[in-house]
């Protein structure tokens, strides 16, 4: 497997902050729901060194919205989830996995509530707005569904609050966790919200006109400059060690909610009707089969994960690895992987197979340990 | 806008061929359905030219299938498209463009009929399988909607039928146009189907075990020996010349069914229920206000097209440019272009934004003439 360039065309559709993406000397891209999503501007150890220390300014207008609005809003929002929506205020995102009527993950949006009967859906790689408006069509719900024209923008970093300080005023430095609020900067009306792709703390700016991206790019960027920002991403290595997954990754389709370590947010006795609600229950009494885990690999960094590797115990082969990096911080390379549960635990010691050669892996718990 | 590479990870899957991809020097890939999809092995005039002269092995498994099977699939199929289905028979494949309850296209597939309750839907790139799930479930109809181990190989240029011809049987040659067999390929399952895209002629194999991707890539290519055959890709000029039209770029959810030039293939009053009946009948009885219209602009070749380009008439914007390609053949650039209607006649003298220069532009009918 050799480097290969992407074409951009149409169909990859651009950013509101593209240009100043290909300015700061962009050299690698992923794709993400349709859209173009910035990885690499220098190389993934250095942004992550420099987001764990300053503030990155990061193009993740390819977390697209769904709007769900209407009388039967909040039922149609319930009903795509085990958990408990209705709890949710004005003003507060919820991280709400999505599952269908047999249990398996849809996608893992946060989920903004705008109003009583308005919500964004903030979602992962996958076509969630075609689900719901299937799913609203056929039930006859009384409800619009689509994708608005909102691009977040994050501002990650240990230093987001000194940014966002002089930006819209030192009382941001007082909005809590997954909370947000209407403001206006750059003269274009935002949506901003303490979260973010990383576990170094920030804020997510939900611009709703594409046409204002470059506007908005260069406000926070000037403030920004004597805090030392720099266009950044997603970073693979931070991601890990804090213990995000990503849908189409880490768990997709094929796996149940159950599954993917995600009971803290569900209720599955919750009173409003969801459509994972019998599958989910089932599977609840049975018990799981798998169990997305953490697992450690010490020793030198492994090479680019392109598809899943295999994990075995004594010879048999009982999960696959989805995400690896190398970690600084615990000097070994960390993966999550979907395991049987039986080799679940933290402390069971497994066979990590790469191109042929087993590494010894280790269960590890959430936080590495 | 500088090259840039893409960043494979395990969310944008990899083919049953991707191996055969790069042993063949791949230089440039799309992302299409979550998964890889080979643009440039050589350059796209050079590919050009060889698919309109000898014969190419295109890995297009990113055509996803969307399997609908069960008492209600014909039902359901039928609700998504204004085509026409219960005429199409086992062994057939029909070009069915799908429709929501507002008439906007979700998604331009070929339906594969396997049998009088089983379809595949063979798609573009939207996840189409979540919006029929959707639908399936808040109907309550009785039918299983699923992603297939299917990854179609395609053989496409004016040798393919000598290729197959010896792979399988000179029989083959006679296969009409959009119908398929089941037969074995090197020693598996296929599907193989009189279709592809390009207008070049050829065949799509539909591989139904994934684990056998190089056999199958294998068996074809030492059969195309003789016949010149080389690794290849849907080609940008080739697609251009013949008129077909990509979902996602010249096309998306913001048109209707009726601006995008499917009349032919629809049936607004068909007996069976369709959910687009009601807005596409009231969109037929005002008039469609756009038409996505052939382009063409004379000079040198235009640039490539990252964002859309404005179509103006006496300095007022009147549609947009989605696709564009030099053509040897007519050496003019040509395009795909969402035309106010009442610029869209044949002959139409427009002007073509590019980067802030104006170049004629002139209205083609379907043949370019």
């Amino acid at each position: 497997m050799h480097p290969t360039e992407i074409v951009l065309s149409p169909r990859l559709r651009s950013t509101p902050y593209e240009a100043r993406v290909f300015e700061n000397g962009i050299k690698t891209f992923t794709i993400y729901n349709h859209m173009t999503l910035p990885v690499n501007f220098t190389s993934v150890e250095d942004q992550y060194h420099h987001l764990c220390e300053h503030v990155q300014l990061w193009d993740v207008a390819a977390e697209r919205q769904v709007e769900v609005v209407g009388p039967d809003a909040l039922r149609l929002v319930e009903l795509i989830t085990p958990r408990e929506v209705a709890h949710c205020k004005v003003g507060q995102c919820i991280y709400a996995p999505l599952a269908d009527e047999d249990g398996l993950v849809i996608n893992d949006p946060i989920i903004l509530r705008l109003a009583e009967d308005r919500f964004w859906i903030s979602i992962a790689d996958s076509d969630v707005k075609f689900w719901i408006k299937g799913i609203a069509y056929g039930r006859g719900f009384d409800a619009k569904v689509f994708e608005p024209d909102v691009s977040p923008l994050a501002v990650q970093g240990p230093k987001a609050d000194d940014v966002m300080a002089e930006l819209v005023g030192e009382d941001i430095r007082a909005l809590k966790f997954f909370r947000f609020i209407e403001t206006d900067i750059a003269g274009t009306p935002v949506v901003l919200a303490r979260s973010g792709w990383s576990g170094q703390g920030g804020f997510e700016i939900y611009l709703q006109d594409s046409s204002k991206g470059l506007p908005l790019w260069d406000a926070v960027w000037a403030v920004g400059q004597k805090y030392n920002i720099r266009a950044g991403s997603p970073n693979q290595i931070e991601r890990l060690e804090t213990g995000l997954k990503s849908y189409g990754s880490d768990m997709t389709h094929d796996d149940n909610i159950l599954e993917c370590g995600f009971e803290r947010y569900l209720n599955l006795d919750k009173s409003a009707e969801y459509m994972a609600r019998e599958a989910l229950q089932q599977i609840s009494r049975d018990g799981v089969r798998r169990k997305l885990c953490h697992v450690e690999v010490q020793g030198a960094a492994l090479p680019a994960l392109r598809e899943r590797w295999a994990l075995q115990s004594d010879g048999r082969k009982v999960g696959d690895a989805s995400s690896c990096a190398y970690s600084p911080k615990h000097q070994a390379n960390l993966l999550f992987a979907m395991l049987s549960s039986e080799v679940s635990t933290p402390g069971t010691e497994l066979s990590l197979v790469v191109d042929g050669s087993a590494h010894q892996a280790i269960v590890r718990d959430e936080r590495w340990k």
